[in-house]
């Protein structure tokens, strides 16, 4: 499995990736899923999900398609939605590629995409690609997009992203989302990749690869842990609980012994 | 589909289930996934998930068993896992006559359910019965059950919770991680109930259940979703923000037009 996701903020975009793939509980390997393209004009940045034959096939097929100068390339596209557009194609491409050279072999061979970054001149933006080619955007309420295992990591996107978050705090959100899915899945691990996109910047200068025991994660993860437990401690109290009490008085008492 | 969660502490048991049940997307209905049987020396209480035609048959049959006086039931147990036990062979014999009363019709007519309580002398402890009849209790570092929609509430739970968790810290952690999962969604669904249950009290008296527009629930709510965006604040900051300037001062900076 794998967990990748992408935030559009008013300021620019955030990518976040796991690096974690699997083919059975005792088959992982490691693998990055942030491609790169820093092209004269532009930025694109793709996080890929799904089969990693199928993802690296396309991969392959865009690498081929700059290489060998074809008329459509992440080059040629004038807007960052035909980006996705022709990253739906390629992939869809692929896809059939894979399933009719497997036969008669029941597997899975699809794959999603997330594709975002910016054309000079233009918007930043991010897609999500299905596997059936076809893609969306985010919107002013879902400034967010994933892929993969996305569950885990859903609810803190959900409380605390809007347009307006800055973007590091978007980058932070991204990580404490991507912990979240470390900690409850298997099959999402690190190294965990994050690139900031500052709006018109066009370059990915601001792209950090985190293994297990990079110390702004450890150091990220421990502080988010000891916030969320003094979050707690302020929470309104039920009926039952001291009610006429101040509440850190309430918190106070209750650690006594034999206070409640 | 539903969420249910039950958190076994030092303290006692917190339980917490929501009441929505669907059929497809327009076949919504409400209804308590939470039963409890405050017997004379024992309190038991079940929370249910899955097909509502079994789980409603389990619970009948669960009533008629106490009320026919039958040899085997809530009151013969001797201990949490014999009840727990019990369910068990009750739900496997339900979910066995559904199945074969539906016959060729493709249904899936499974049920879980989390089991807990106390027996007057015994310890408060909380089971999750799978649909085959097995079961299991929490662990030391597991100190909590789910059944249904269970990831996008897992990861505040394993981020608060210990055996060491006050029992209304805990109740408020479930709450939260209810609220996670109501947002992301649709099937899952209010009122939510609570009960919060104290070592040896044998009785349900902390038992709450709050609808949407429940005055506790929004408070909470609000408190924890404001908590957690001061919780960001205080995060460490990326090589790349002001690294030489205190955090206070760093947050103070970046908010001012131009200071990045």
């Amino acid at each position: 499995m794998t967990y990748c996701l992408a935030i559009a903020t008013d300021d620019g975009l955030v990518f976040c990736s796991d690096s974690r793939t699997n083919a059975g509980p005792d088959v992982l390997s490691t693998y990055s899923k942030m491609h790169v393209y820093e092209l004269e004009d532009r930025l694109v940045v793709l996080l890929s999900a799904g089969s990693l034959a199928t993802t690296q096939a396309v991969i392959s097929q865009i690498d081929a398609d700059l290489e060998t100068g074809q008329p459509v390339s992440l080059k040629s596209c004038l807007k960052m939605s035909e980006v996705a557009s022709y990253v739906g194609k390629v992939s869809r491409t692929q896809q059939k590629m894979v399933d009719e050279s497997t036969g008669d072999i029941e597997l899975d061979v699809t794959a999603s995409f997330i594709v975002g970054g910016q054309l000079e001149g233009g918007d930043s933006d991010i897609y999500l690609v299905y596997p059936a080619g076809n893609y969306i955007s985010t919107s002013e309420a879902t400034p967010y997009l994933q892929i993969g295992e996305s569950k885990y990591g859903k609810p803190i996107l959900d409380r605390i992203l809007t347009p307006r978050t800055s973007l590091e705090d978007a980058a932070r959100c991204a990580l404490v989302s991507m912990d979240s899915t470390l900690r409850a899945n298997a099959t999402v691990g690190p190294p965990v990749e994050v690139l900031v996109y500052e709006h018109d910047a066009l370059d990915a200068d601001h792209r950090i690869i985190m293994t297990e025991d990079d110390s702004y994660l450890r150091t990220l993860n421990k502080a988010w842990n000891d916030a969320l437990k003094d979050a707690f401690t302020g929470l309104p109290r039920f009926h039952w609980e001291e009610r006429t009490a101040p509440v850190l008085t309430a918190i106070t008492d209750r650690r006594k012994p034999g206070a409640e």
